[in-house]
């Protein structure tokens, strides 16, 4: 057979692990052909393509970024290749695609299956929010990377008699602040799930330098904000790339924490070193085997699914499924916390 | 309530991040007294213990080892131990009591609780053997360890034109060789589950070697051993603490592959490295929230149970089941790593 | 004899090492006593101090921040204590003190050295800018914090075509912006020592995306500033504790760049998880030689002085020399990384 | 120019800095072509090279290993390479070489240099042992590696009550287990320079257990021995490749120590791990600087001289000098750690 991976949207440790998974198990196991799309659905749509053998893919399992390079895709382009899946895979002798990607791409996967194309997508999002598997690979590795930095911070707060507030990676969904509040020992969790309060936040810090504890860590989702009536909260001017610039809440909750507690409090902004770098162990192991059952759905002719993480196994689950809804944080979880504001 | 807490066995980390939970959520949750037994079970029997308040288990989230000491518990003094539970809890006004510990431990909690002790265990191995879930605290940085490692290894091993055989720990269930062997991408793995081919191995450097990559990594967990005739295997000497000195299965399988295949071969015996030192972030969420529910069952009177991870929930499992069966790694999940022999 | 010690100023990966030393060496060394002063300059002048012996210091030596906490002396009470000195090292039965701290905190030292205490000072700053010294502890740490980041947002600018612009600390010396950006292979560095060329790093910029290579990691001291002409520049608001708050440097060049380039460019500010944390082995060795050679001078009566690194030497240097002039980063380092705009 | 760069002995954290930067120089500072040996001195005698721009160098600066491969010379082939120079050179059309190795490649270096190659050397090991320089890269990271396990072994020595002994690097010099051992705070050090006392070494063990601190950790150089009478000490079988298998100074100590204590004493015998993968920024830098000012010196015409770091500065040294004596620990450093047996 004849096989193609691409991958799409944002950056994601993992991604390399999945590739070359996908030409270990092929070559190996089933004696096929993998071809790679270069920047995501655009080379699939421009016929931009190199041969994946296993010297291709040599050296890259611990490499953060993608080989493949990566984009997004127009709507417009992706209608336009709908109408034309039968050509597409026609001209290129395509019998499988194996998209890597996150919400947007899994949404196109799931189209271009429903058109025709043998389609079997691989979820990748750092932030964990894709409701049809367990985990997904990347998101270890942010929660690794803020866990170390709430680590380090605490040492100086401490040294400092400080309030930090950390802001970690989270629009819609706040797993990222979850588990590395939980894993660091973050004193105040604030999530895009629930608005959180500010005079909580303010009560846990009297509460912990009265008795004699003088700092305080919080960690809070770029996706939270307050509840009604906590504080004034701007949004801050958006880019051209839709991003906010310089005023998120990170700052602005820092800025309010000072204001009310007379303490100093200082804004940490981790951003994009959540998303790249040399992938954790466990983003590997999940990275690999989604790969390696990915290729196995193709042999099945299990189209129109993706790889998911259930339990201890790897399943498929239907792509148009895993799409409809976005995994956020349960309450139970929160529980779990004790310290979500 | 007035609840115990203690640790038995050998060196996890996470273990503090569990005793941290504990008193966390007994203190903030329910206004409970937590005393801290020293020694494991040991400090039980001799009324050793510390009352545990938030200022004692401050700053040991991220601290391998255990703050409150360990030991492994004589089988004589277990079974007295039984004979006595009631005047035990009585005496020390005990009304539940959270044992952290392996499969031993988790054997002596299962006949104390079926003496009447009040117990609710929660599970700890670095080596993922524990057949009632999915995941055990610890684990995870064992694998970061040997993954590190075995990166290492690789840049070594190429400059070299070596073949490395790195050892990791896992005597009966090879776990933490089987995903550290894929996530580090070594170039064979072998298991205690699988008697390995000399052979094979062999075969596998002389391709690899052959198309130009002249070096090879095999991680081999310490239980693993050849399949019927494929070298000479000498258990080693074992010295009064029962463990096998200087000529394990690395050191062997290193030497038999140098006189095979008339390469050099380099042993690395990773040992203790693998089970000290500051905890993963997954390790550290995972100890958390079973302290969390473990406080919760004690509340609920679930008795004779331990936490348990299914799937992303924790759950409550009996602890006569736990440990009933060693949770090997099953065929299928060899047959994902490719490289198994 | 007593021996006094003391932490003064900002945190420093390290500190705690130097205080270990410190107490090792006058202990087992010569039989000393020694006393910790706590928050610095205040603890010594309210008299509020905690004797040090081997379990005091135990554990600490890879533990950020201070076990002794500290802050900043006001100039009024440093003169009044001038005045008293010899008062002060009655009272406590003080035969030496050992003020570990940053220019400021040796500007101290001097003048109460001048005033007749007998004082040796430990340099620290993560800044690396005091002159008498080779390297200062706390450095080597900031330096691999950010480096780590540099290497994890190169991958993510790569698979995204992005420029990322990292801001790391360093207000009036680019020591960090220019061993970071060395070693993470920046492909511009912005120091505080020479005005920075925005054209320039557009060309640099449009020459990598010329060539294929379609991103470009900027690095940025937060002392660094723009050459006359070529961006408006505006100071960010300053708060109460005097810091700059939301728009620095690396906020306002990224802007800059993306407005220039029309290309996306996305500011990372490290800030604080620089100055925390596990201090790396470097470091650690470093610390451990001040604070053993503290004792030494003390022993030897070489008062007035503080420790220094010279080659491979711990040397002693004059107090009063050591903060005469900062040491910022020469025009030959500059050329060495090529990369300096 | 047409420069020629070349890697010998064994795998160093830094060679690929070295190349890169060696490749940068010349290229943007002198419009020089680099062209890049394989598999060292072999690569040169045989004529197989590869031009190196910019793309060749890409992305290699944090990789371990070496992208040129490696060997190790024969004696004869040296000699006949010396007398052969002024042709080498001519076929080759090479202006200059830059042969980056250890101990063997300087003389060897210093040879070709005589016989009137235009060499200019960078010194390499990851032992530290070339007096010429401060330092050398890859030593950092060895020490990293080593000091990061030690870390690791001290809570799990606490946790079970025991004695770890770890060996590391370093035959003839002892500055990995120096560095390292006063970095991971050992209680003991044992190295080449100076025969230890299992005696003395007991009695630390005994003195900590007596005064409640129940574990030690050992750090021994592969190199240490015991003085004369300690302990019966057999040197292991020696293998083909000229390596001592399984019996080590580190399991021999630890087993004389279980004896002679009666309490568990555990090896670890770090190995291989310590000289590959992502090298330091420390080292980074080192190996950056050390590249550029190689390039300088071929431009100036200072053949026969080597890269060295002095205090902060880069200097030359003449190749002759810098072999002729092995850089040991000196007893003033062995005074500082206190724990020097």
């Amino acid at each position: 057979m004849r096989i193609g991976v691409l991958t799409a949207g944002g950056d994601c440790p993992g991604l390399n692990a999945v590739i070359r998974s996908v030409v270990h198990r092929a070559l190996a196991g089933h004696n096929d052909e993998v071809i790679g799309f270069e920047d995501g659905f655009k080379g699939l749509l421009e016929g931009r393509y190199r041969k994946l053998d296993l010297n291709a893919v040599s050296g890259i399992l611990a490499r953060g970024g993608t080989i493949l390079g990566s984009s997004r895709l127009e709507r417009a382009r992706l209608r336009q290749a709908c109408e034309e899946t039968e050509d597409l895979s026609r001209e290129l002798g395509l019998d499988a695609l194996i998209p890597i990607g996150g919400e947007g791409t899994l949404t196109a996967s799931s189209m271009l299956a429903a058109a025709g194309l043998p389609v079997v997508g691989v979820p990748k999002t750092i932030d964990n929010d894709i409701s049809a598997t367990d985990r997904t690979f990347g998101f270890d590795t942010a929660v690794g990377v803020a866990t170390e930095a709430i680590d380090r911070l605490k040492t100086t707060a401490e040294s400092h008699q400080r309030v930090m507030v950390v802001e970690v990676m989270g629009r819609h969904a706040g797993w990222i602040a979850l588990e590395s509040g939980m894993a660091g020992g973050a004193h105040g969790i604030c999530l895009p799930e629930r608005p959180f309060s500010v005079d909580r936040l303010c009560e846990m810090v009297e509460e912990r330098f009265a008795r004699g504890k003088k700092f305080a860590v919080v960690c809070v989702a770029e996706g939270a904000h307050p509840a009604e009536g906590q504080m004034d909260y701007a949004k801050g001017e958006i880019d051209q790339y839709g991003h906010e610039r310089f005023a998120g809440i990170g700052n602005q909750l820092a800025g309010e924490l000072e204001r009310r507690l007379g303490k100093e409090a200082k804004p940490v902004i981790l951003g994009h070193v959540q998303r790249g770098g040399v992938p954790t162990a466990y983003d590997r192991v999940l990275a690999t085997r989604f790969g390696w059952h990915a290729v196995e759905a193709v042999h099945r002719g299990d189209f129109g699914q993706m790889t998911a993480l259930r339990g201890t196994d790897i399943v498929m689950a239907p792509l148009a499924d895993a799409v409809t809804e976005l995994k956020t944080v349960p309450v139970n979880r929160m529980a779990e916390a004790e310290s979500v504001y």
